[in-house]
């Protein structure tokens, strides 16, 4: 299910000021994440869709989070 | 910079029905999650911190996005 790693999530969490994450703490932004991308990424295939395009483009990301 | 592959980016948007990506659009994806994770994990922190821990837990990031 989940296609972001913890360790990949720990690292962006250090790069915000993070010291230290218990792997309850990783595994809540990470599904915060993956849910927040499904979103948008679902928004931006409609996007693509109304463009007449098969391919989600950066302006479709664009629109998506608008 | 970028934490997040674009691989991983990728495998996230098939979840939510994207058929096909333009390199830019996961790029696009990938730096407005990266974003956000940093966004909510600097907020954890300080929440945390409140709460006499250098640990961030699974609670301060609920509250983060409260």
């Amino acid at each position: 299910m989940a296609e972001l790693t913890l360790s990949t999530v720990g690292r962006v969490m250090r790069k915000a000021g993070v010291g230290r994450a218990s792997t309850d703490g990783k595994e809540g932004l990470r599904s915060l994440l993956e849910s927040h991308a499904v979103e948008i990424a679902s928004r931006a295939v409609v996007f693509a869709e109304h463009a007449g395009r098969k391919t989600v483009k950066a302006e479709d990301i664009s629109l998506a989070i608008m």
